[in-house]
């Protein structure tokens, strides 16, 4: 699971679009254009949980996105939410692995530490400690109603027989340091995800309303809906790690090819894009749309009456040759050894911390708790 | 309220002696007569929510017991919990105004911070951090069952109409890393506090039992039965700064002989001390006992068929002179401005961010967070 990104499928609305999803819509083209007017009054926060090397499904869901934004000129904040790993699971795992390959992805993929600040949680202590004034601005009724915790809490029910853990119920509100630690004031998210901020900009408001009247400290963040196309595996379930049907960003060609294969299409000659309808069809007209930087309508129309064979060659070459550059710098970055991914996160900390001080200083100063 | 001491009445048990209550009673022989033979294995964490100046309550509740357990050697933390002051109001008040009345009281009635540890909550980053790790170790059943919390939420939706905030729902894992982050493994309760610690030592063992289970990490911290009587104000119910019927450490003699003269007694001539039957008796012979080192029985005797009155005179003569000394070192302290009260608390801060970065470091490592 990604921390801001990603959701359980039992939170995804099961029709329609809601009249917000229509405002955030309207909305994210203002900022959009706003972003590619002048970048330079934005700040996004987004990032992951490190739970395991990344996969396709993350490319086209959020990472993708999040070059983007960057190379627009938009400050990101990308955080490996180490802690929150431990919200569902017992064990961490090896932390330092899964987090050394989320770093490669990222930087494989483009992200450019001179512009992006990547940084663990566990690494921030003053942006940690903004969870303690910001839990006294929110109600257990509200964590309760929380649509993130809810879902994660059912799943965790269901998978493990266990009870939530206090980290996950509070999950939002560590969220919301998150973002107002660094004043984020846009972060991406998918349509199914607009109540998600909604504990932030409450915590926010109510922040600058109780210490801060005057002149608002904490910016209100606003939604940027991001294209999120739901990626397949290979057996036609949403792709993820744990249900081992990804395709990883780091697998090679072989595997790419074979993961290709083994993908399910169906018997109709003529390729279309319908994903309700055929959606291991337009699963792989997503795939193949991507890298060539045309609509999934128009691959079909490319395709054509050639069907699922030609189709698969199509998106193969695709992928192979979109993923080529990304692959080979991870290669390039993977045998370099790890001194340059310490100093990409160490540099990442640094600033993170530089930044997180300041901020809880000032909310200190605001709260009356200078001594 | 203070964090770690007091308790809201609605979480007294009505009745009797329960077993744990029997067997804490002879823990806290066997553990005073270990710190009596050597008290240097020993450390403690207790503190005070910084909501006004402390008052006779808090004095024979705990201040006076925490005096006791310093000038016999074992190494106390005292920690002013700041942001729990915005668990249960809107408004923190006067923080640095409450801060230093709470100070002047540790110092005047023999806190030494060459020897106890005075910190505040909001300035040791590190102890905060905890809360994230902890809160993955309590599922939200358990907080939910928290007595503390349970009380806490009661009389907050009772005076003020709403919802319990995720600050006071959290606050026993707070406690945990209050605890904890010194490696306190002793923790002055009163009787009816004993459930309290429970949170506290599940998170250590679990702690210990997930991350460091060759060699436990954490101590499971004991409850050290306090002395507790239930100091009531001059109207009866119990001294609390909220209700107005306190009588301040930093009171005048004269309000120290106002407060015993208006105290409530019986028309009963002989005195006897009959706490349940005789309360207002009971408590003045609790009050004038307690700095002449005799009993409540004890004083009862000594007054005899004197009646109310001579009581009283005996009372208002035993907190005037027993006061006097420390009234003095208030004043005395008060007058010679803040740069010294600064110092304490720096002084303090310093040493508990020292201890507090050690303790996260080894956490980090203990949880495989090394990047």
């Amino acid at each position: 699971m990604t921390t801001l990104t990603d959701t359980p499928e039992a939170t995804r609305p099961t029709s329609g679009t809601t009249p917000s999803v229509e405002a955030a819509r309207l909305r994210t083209a203002e900022l959009e254009a706003r972003i590619a007017g002048d970048p330079s009054g934005f700040r996004v926060l987004t990032g992951d949980r490190p739970t395991g090397a990344l996969h396709l499904g993350h490319l086209l869901g959020t990472l993708a996105n999040r070059v983007r934004l960057q190379q627009a000129g938009v400050e990101l904040f990308l955080v490996l939410a180490d802690y929150q790993v431990a919200t569902d699971r017992d064990d961490v795992g090896d932390l330092p692995a899964t987090v050394r390959e989320v770093l490669l992805d990222y930087l494989a993929a483009g992200i450019d530490p001179g512009r992006t600040t990547v940084f663990t949680h566990s690494a921030v202590p003053a942006l940690n400690q903004l969870l303690l004034p910001f839990l006294s601005l929110v109600t257990v009724a509200e964590l309760e109603r929380n649509p993130t915790v809810k879902a994660e809490a059912a799943d965790a029910e269901r998978r493990q027989g266990r009870g939530m853990s206090g980290l996950l119920f509070t999950y939002p509100v560590h969220q919301a340091a998150d973002i107002l630690f660094c004043h984020g004031n846009l972060v991406p998210v998918g349509q199914d995800q607009l109540p998600h901020l909604e504990i932030t900009r409450a915590v926010a408001r109510r922040f600058n309303q109780r210490y801060s009247a005057a002149r608002p400290y904490f910016p209100e963040p606003e939604a940027l809906l991001a294209p999120s196309p739901t990626v397949l595996g290979n057996d036609g379930a949403k792709m993820a790690k744990s249900r081992g049907n990804a395709l990883e960003l780091r697998a090679t060609e072989d595997e790419t090819v074979a993961f290709v294969r083994r993908s399910r299409t169906d018997a109709e000659r003529r390729i279309t894009y319908e994903p309700e309808r055929r959606p291991g069809v337009a699963n792989l007209l997503v795939l193949g749309s991507h890298f060539a930087g045309v609509t999934p309508e128009a691959l079909a129309e490319e395709v054509g009456s050639a069907g699922a064979g030609r189709l698969k060659q199509v998106v193969t070459e695709s992928l192979v040759e979109g993923l080529r550059p990304l692959r080979a710098r991870r290669r390039s970055l993977a045998s370099a050894g790890d001194e340059h991914l310490r100093e990409v996160l160490a540099g990442g900390n640094a600033r993170a911390n530089e930044i997180a001080d300041r901020t809880l200083d000032d909310v200190l100063e605001l709260m009356g708790m200078r001594y």
